[in-house]
């Protein structure tokens, strides 16, 4: 036989993971909705000038293209095609791209729906998102984020409520979660005090590692980046204030003293640890001064959450943005959002053994099929079954009672009804409860509210 | 402003669009899982291989084909650059496209699964599809279908079953239809008998247009197609067979009685029809001799669904197949499905104003936000409301009334709540019904018992 494949890096969902999936789409979305938040979805091809520029120069060769439709070296010289420069080339033969998160499509659908939309918009969007990343474990091609954002209000009430659903979506999922929160006026702020304001974008990828590669080779790293001993020495005794928020943000009150900026992340922090005392989240909310989060557009507050007992990684972040829109041409638009790793926790609540027995939901009866006389009178009695908002199957071909079983088996399915000519004669059904083993014969009636008062693991 | 715009074809989905979307696939997907099928999901890209050549030439055409990433040119040749054969070359510079329907990836997901699949497997799915059509009132380039099919089995209990979920389906939508079927093999049999058993395929093509252009230029896209005028002649009494389907059937099994096929495809519908008899459907079922339905994978019973009180073509289809898989490799898995247009049926619940009030739900309770003071009192009382499962929403910005009422209208939010200093005083919520204007003053648990106690349209 043909081996037939699909592409690296891309999944298959089978029916048992699909209900899993469900399962976190489904929880996730009631929490966003409880808050007000409204779905929506855009295309999964964009525009490539709306994709292009806007994830760095590493990110615009990881969007996959779509190639012109027709005849699409018409227009394109020659030379052009002689010179084999692949990137100029692509851009010519190439208009579409696949969306690669889904931030830059909100933006753009922001942007291109404003007169329609009454700020502040509060919207969640999930779907898929493609990356010609080298596939690995844990990282695929395709894969589905789970963004929720609000844009059009500065309001820190904001950054609270997005932190409350955070609290709440992983009490649902049982999952323990340390919620990390910082603020990159304050990582400004800390650029101006070493002098090194022109080096953020440098600081703020290097702390990104801190994590993975230590204090030493992050240092390491600012040096190389540019950054003078000095100021780095500086660095140190800042990223690594001890203490709970209030004394940290007390103390980055007075070292940042002399930047307005610095200030004013501090006094933001100030305000959103208030209102968080007053909330009583499950989950605890910790300042790391060392959290930076690496996309270039966050302007204020930033989250991260990690799953307290499996490493994995961050499971949900995001952040505050002033001016996403402004790539297409809509200014001062403030926006804060966070965004849900549906595959990592996918993966936590599977290590976890955190999914709650009744997600996988199939057909609950399955009628045996013993030949066309029974076949007649299971077609008068199923209807009633489904009816009474039961999955029932019957199968389909006469085939052996043991294949039958085997797939009643295979299908999780916890009820099968046996009906022969002494059940047709009685007009009672057999129905077997494939846990006990055990047979009962009732009407139909019967049989249903059987089913129905039965909780099956 | 920049003009921001997404591609040609394709379409973003706002929060009411959801909404819809939403009612449509949820009761659609409801029915499925009644009759126990379960749901699957397969990459937005497959391998090129996998789809070229299974939707005839004209569909090659239609499919996006993504460019290889890194280097496409590597590997390819310079004289096969400077032929600039574009049909050629996109095979070398392009490994994957999108998919182009449901049914091929299916196909290719039996195969590749069949070992962890128990047979006959139920599944639906339903997923968005590409095509590079050129746009056009009603035509999209991204769209969703909704496809249902059992493959494993050759019983004709399975045609039955889908009839009936269509059935279910559309009753639920409460739109009328009118359900035709046909068979392949009665089609094959026609063409025998006519003397033109090597133009099947010419004749499903030209009978699939009888509705648009009439018997006339039927015809004369036979003849023109290389049936014989007497071929042609000898047609017309059996596509116009008179009666109800058991006289058709009849009168077919007598003419048909010299086709092996066409007996066979008579005999089946016999019994499909002898099946439906006993059961209660809501729609009636029609035998139409000239449905022909274009694909060409269909080998039996075939089945197209169409809305009786609005004039958008077919709404469902689909039929029985007999050799899907064969294509890649795995030979004599004979299945049947159909596919429910998500598009249309949208349209159609529109034109009809059959979408049940509740299906937009958003926000129940809008907090108007008047300041530092009450925002306090007000994340006090919120929490008691999501805990009640009630949608709400508190006002992030302290802006003026007017703009927080006018927000509370866009979003169709049927309660606001006042809290002044006032309210604070005395522990109590004023609660506003947006209908009818009326207000009260309430204690946080009665104003949550008065939402939920209310029914708004």
């Amino acid at each position: 036989m043909k081996k037939v494949n699909i592409p690296k890096g891309t999944r298959d969902y089978s029916p048992d993971a699909m209900a899993r999936r469900r399962y976190i789409f489904n929880t996730i979305e009631k929490v966003f909705r409880l808050y007000g938040y409204q779905p929506i979805e855009t295309p999964a091809m964009e525009n490539l000038d709306t994709l292009l520029g806007k994830y760095g120069e590493e990110g615009d060769k990881l969007l996959f293209k779509i190639l012109n439709s027709g005849n699409f070296l018409s227009g394109v010289e020659d030379e052009q095609v002689q010179q084999k420069d692949v990137a100029r080339l692509s851009a010519l033969i190439c208009e579409k791209g696949l969306r690669y998160d889904l931030t830059v499509p909100f933006a753009r659908y922001v942007v291109q729906h404003r007169n329609e939309i009454n700020f502040p918009f509060k919207r969640y969007q999930i779907q898929p998102v493609w990356r010609a990343d080298r596939p690995q474990k844990g990282r695929y091609r395709e894969f589905y984020q789970c963004d929720v954002d609000i844009i059009g209000s500065r309001s820190l009430l904001n950054e609270l409520e997005l932190i409350e659903i955070i609290d709440r979506v992983f009490e649902k999922f049982e999952i323990n979660i340390n919620i990390r929160t910082n603020n990159r006026k304050i990582l400004a702020g800390i650029a101006e005090l070493i002098g090194a304001r022109d080096h953020l974008t440098d600081i703020t990828v290097a702390l990104d590692k801190i994590e993975k590669i230590g204090t030493e080779q992050v240092n390491e790293e600012l040096r190389s980046r540019g950054l003078s001993a000095e100021a780095v020495d500086k660095l140190q005794p800042i990223i690594h204030i001890s203490g709970d928020h209030s004394e940290k943000l007390n103390t980055l009150k007075n070292r940042l003293s002399d930047s307005e900026t610095g200030i004013q992340g501090v006094n933001e922090m100030i305000t959103l640890f208030n209102y968080l005392e007053d909330q009583n989240l499950k989950s605890e909310v910790e300042l790391d001064l060392t959290l930076a989060r690496g996309l270039n557009y966050y302007t204020g507050a930033i989250i991260e959450v990690l799953a307290s007992d499996v490493q994995i990684g961050s499971i949900c972040g995001g952040g505050r943005y002033d001016d996403l829109t402004g790539i297409f041409g809509l200014e001062d638009v403030s926006g804060v959002g966070v965004s849900f790793g549906a595959d990592r926790i996918y993966d936590v609540l599977y290590q976890l053994d955190l999914y709650p027995d009744e997600v996988i939901t199939g057909t609950r009866v399955l009628f045996i099929n013993f030949g066309s006389n029974e076949e007649k009178y299971i077609l008068s009695v199923l209807p009633a079954f489904r009816r009474a908002g039961i999955e029932t199957e019957m199968y389909p071909d006469h085939a052996k009672l043991k294949k039958q079983m085997s797939y009643a088996n295979s299908k999780g399915i916890p009820f099968v009804v046996l009906v022969g000519e002494d059940e047709i004669q009685k007009n009672v059904l057999t129905i077997k409860d494939m846990d006990t083993g055990k047979q009962e014969e009732l009407t139909t009636e019967k049989a249903i509210r059987h089913v129905l008062g039965a909780h099956h693991e």
